[in-house]
């Protein structure tokens, strides 16, 4: 796979909710940072998060891919992440820049949001 | 000028300030989207944003790249956009979306980032 290829991939498989084979495509120490949050490293810790954010009361997922550019072993796309929680859909607007080794393992997974409609998700998860 | 090269050097003419010069490498009704803030449409329009961003009290101005990607028309970079106002320094993380025409003039602009440091740079900017 190219390294355009194996985001793809990875993002296929974070929408399938299948987080061991999510987990298989990073590497040991992977940096997972959301920009205004805060990072966190390891597959591990990549595990917690998204088990959060996709856990509970979230009944559908959806990473739509509206433009993707890769150089090298770096690659960004702009995307839609869609979490819907009942009849409500929280649609949040994202730039996503990723690395990939050499051998296809994904090191750096780094997204570009603002804070407001992630507030309104996050009390939506909690009320 | 690749589609890369053909940003690097948009951006070049608005850190030194050309606000000429980098309306001449727009198309007519080229997007310019800060994300959660909105859209603006045309050069002047842009001119007008870039002015209100650049002038008054800021007294130094640079654009970081530390990752870019470009697949066709699409170009992609990850920065920090420094405005300095006296001795503070605001370092806005933005990742942005660009799309050159086959004549080399740039029809989209949209830039990904949190507001939180925005609205520290706007306030200081009216105080």
């Amino acid at each position: 796979m190219t390294p355009l290829e194996t985001v793809n991939e990875f993002i296929r498989r974070i929408v399938a909710l299948d987080l061991d084979a999510v987990c298989d495509m990073v590497t040991d120490d992977v940096e997972y940072d959301n920009v205004p949050m805060g990072k966190n490293h390891g597959p591990e810790a990549l595990r917690a998060v998204l088990g959060g954010m996709t856990g509970g009361k979230v009944s559908d997922l959806d990473f739509i891919v509206h433009r993707e550019a890769a150089t090298g072993n770096v690659v960004m796309n702009e995307r839609t992440d869609r979490f819907v929680i009942g009849d409500q859909s929280f649609d949040i607007l994202v730039c996503g820049v990723f690395e990939v080794t050499d051998d296809g393992k994904i090191s750096l997974w780094r997204d570009y949001f603002d804070m407001a409609v992630v507030n309104d998700f996050v009390a939506a998860m909690a009320g």
